[in-house]
């Protein structure tokens, strides 16, 4: 099979089954029907009270090339899997539908639809694949990149993480979500020139093992650089990589920015607290002092109660691959679709586990806040024409238990499902990163401590209107209905 | 910061202390000094007993584009951390080094160099990241789709994993290394066209859920595809599904090819059990069986165990990801470098951990197999001017225990370091990826079956020669040597 095709593709970058549902579609001149997916998560990362939403941007950029190339045409003419005029309806495919989301930096939660494709079914069903491979790391990574900026407070914390990463775009795509999710800087060039990203990094070991001493290689690095943060362990951190510091920064005093020293093995609590003496005896009280290896949320408070002496730390692994839970394993779910008639439908996907079972038709997520102190008292899923701005009380009750449900008085209800394309047209204002950066920590000052802590947080409400649930329990009953009519 | 540069460039995805050195080699006039850097890792991954080497295909793509744009020595001035003459130096870069490598497909192990770059320093430096970043993940991809396909034998296995990948190009490659695994097939249509990978994939719950019933699903798609495999499972699998399907089967005849249905979710050994007496009784012998949902080399291990009648597997998550180890944790580090007198000097990293020190100098390694049956004794690992093909006896033993050791007679001995760039040229002659897929069938027929078990593998043989394991100990002497100086 040929495979030397000049151009690549992103249009093709989606399942095959996404394509030969695509061929029925058109073939049974159906594929102009409208549909509704919506994607969701059922669990959430790494039992965090919150997850932050992240990957927009980049779902934006795919949809934005969404088209077929003479070559993905002749790719797809190869396998033999797909017809001619199937294959040439193909060559003017473009994206004709609507988009709404939640925004970068928006808090999300499990059950709710976090992005909504409505569009014929042939378009949407495309999508998916680009979509959800997306969402499904972005979300990851700004979300552990929120959990260990909750831990370090106002300390920096840099995404050191590109060459541990699962190929190249995680380390681009993933470091602009840690940036999303309250990080610093990043050491990946490519982010600070594509993004706009801070960029950070001094030397490494290889630098001393040239000079084959401390002394020699910290001397030339501050001969060839202003800002200088020397890295102290490649031989014996204590012995000799801080004391050559130490001499390398006191003669060159103000020609050079001593901003500290940066260690990157051995044990960091023992280490530091004696890197921080010798670094205050020596007359550098404001020098910082650098930790990296192995870290993320749980090893930082470890260290921190261990009195560690660390201003400002480096996070690679753990981080960029989202180490305890590499996916978030969002699916993308049809809600509805028009019938032969021009009507929406409700449409579900049953399943033995109830909290598998999707939840039919288009909706929106409101966040209901409390309009004195302005916190979350939990989000609000409706049916798309439903708008609880204009009720005066909402019944909120937990749709797998029932029973727990509380009423909500002096509320302010904001909806978090926003267009970015309507009917083929792009009606985003996209926020810059800074913008989306500051969201999430706007975003989380309305979320109560309890939602926030790291090990066993609160459950965030995420409930259903009435409407909505009843719709869900009358589909459910029309499957079983339609199960039983087989077997009579 | 600007920050709507024209051009993205894989040039600048590096760390930013990689360019931060190079200034440094730049203005001190070392440049251009010999260096070698060798990649290795320290852990088996996933406790196999071998690893599958993939990723070699992107970082010939990646060294091939090197060059600074316009627009990267732009915005790299506008850091502000880089000196006008350092970038005006870096327009005119290009690689003028040489690379050796282990080739896709071939088995590697812990401790022994995977690829080495012998280069000017400054050329070095700068493409540790993205060989990292690719290495770490693909080799990870290669050996836990080695693990599943030698689980399920001669059995059909295929790579779902899109939506699961973290961020697109790990969809891609990292479906290109699990077929390098032994994967038989992707879902993914970008692989298929970039790599001539074979694509599957029929259709999803949505195809059902738009006909509101299984029969009518099936019947559409069965008139708009030859090969059909029905996904039986969107609301009620023994009942409604396979019913269904096999009714559909019935009724299209010789006028599709009935390949089998697909369940995706439930008690696959009891489903699968009755699926296959229903398919059976209905007379379709021959109908396959495809099972996907969180699959991995342990469900299927415990599927075969109770007798699931599974006979093709969609792998997704667990493979993409890398799910119980998602990065090989491989590292870069300089083992040689030229001094002011044009020697090449051999250097050391040093650690507390025994482990994790470097091992100096520019080496082979070799691979000893056995004449007579041609199975591998273990590698062997030389300074570069050795050749244990000149040897009658290897006397063989553990760096890290030196009294383990044998003797071994009667061996041959293959250099694993192949060419791939000499002086800046490009001098290999790339297998094709068929031919690197066959290449780890017939690699692992070389290993003994106690070194492929999946569960507590032997350990493989991974040894030095004498000679540098000599230099070795005299590099962590002089070491040690030089920080006692410094205190005394």
């Amino acid at each position: 099979m040929k495979f030397d095709y000049p151009d690549d593709s992103l249009t093709l970058h989606t399942d095959a089954y996404e394509l030969s549902m695509m061929q029925t579609y058109w073939k049974k001149g159906m594929g102009n029907r409208r549909a509704v997916f919506e994607a969701f998560f059922r669990k959430m990362p790494f039992n965090n009270g919150y997850a932050v939403f992240a990957g927009l941007d980049h779902i934006i950029r795919y949809v934005k090339q969404l088209r077929f190339t003479d070559s993905d045409i002749e790719y797809l003419k190869s396998t033999n899997q797909f017809d001619d005029d199937f294959l040439e309806y193909l060559r003017d495919f473009k994206f004709t539908g609507s988009i709404n989301s939640f925004e970068e930096g928006d808090l999300v939660f499990n059950h709710e639809p976090i992005i909504q494709v409505d569009a014929p079914i042939i378009e949407g069903q495309l999508i998916e694949t680009a979509i959800l491979n997306i969402l499904n790391y972005q979300i990851m990574v700004a979300t552990k990149a929120s959990r260990i900026k909750s831990i370090v407070g106002n300390q920096i914390v840099m995404e050191f993480g590109s060459r541990r990463a699962q190929e190249l775009d995680a380390a681009l795509w993933g470091t602009r979500a840690a940036y999303i999710g309250g990080f610093d800087a990043t050491s990946n060039v490519r982010a600070g020139k594509l993004f706009g990203i801070p960029i950070s990094g001094t030397h490494a070991h290889a630098l001393v093992q040239v000079y084959m001493n401390d002394y020699d290689a910290f001397k030339a690095y501050a001969e060839t650089h202003h800002n200088c943060v020397f890295l102290v362990d490649t031989f014996d951190t204590l012995k000799s990589g801080v004391p050559n510091a130490i001499k390398v920064a006191k003669e060159f005093g103000d020609k050079i920015n001593f901003i500290g020293v940066r260690i990157d093995s051995g044990d960091m609590a023992y280490l530091s607290k004696k890197v921080r003496k010798m670094l205050d005896d020596a007359g550098f009280p404001d020098a910082k002092i650098i930790a990296s290896n192995g870290l993320d949320e749980k090893t930082i408070q470890n260290l921190q109660m261990q009195g560690a002496k660390i201003d400002t730390w480096g996070i690679g692994t753990k981080l960029i691959t989202a180490y305890d839970q590499p996916t978030l394993g969002a699916v993308y779910k049809l809600v509805a679709i028009e019938d032969e008639n021009g009507n929406l439908v409700d449409t579900i996907k049953l399943s033995n586990n109830v909290g598998k079972m999707s939840t039919p038709g288009k909706k929106q997520v409101w966040r209901i806040n409390d309009r004195a102190d302005r916190k979350s008292e939990g989000d609000y899923i409706t049916l798309v024409d439903e708008d609880p701005r204009k009720e005066k009380s909402l019944n909120m009750f937990n749709p797998n238990f029932p029973l727990q449900q509380k009423d909500v008085e002096d509320f302010t209800a904001r909806p978090m499902l926003k267009p970015i394309w309507q009917d083929g047209k792009f009606v985003y204002d996209e926020p810059t990163l800074e913008e989306s950066r500051q969201h999430r920590f706007e975003s989380l000052n309305a979320l109560w401590d309890e939602y926030k802590r790291d090990l066993n947080p609160e459950v965030y409400p995420v409930d259903l209107s009435q409407k909505c649930y009843d719709n869900k329990l009358k589909l459910i009953h029309q499957v079983h209905e339609y199960v039983k009519s087989l077997n009579k």
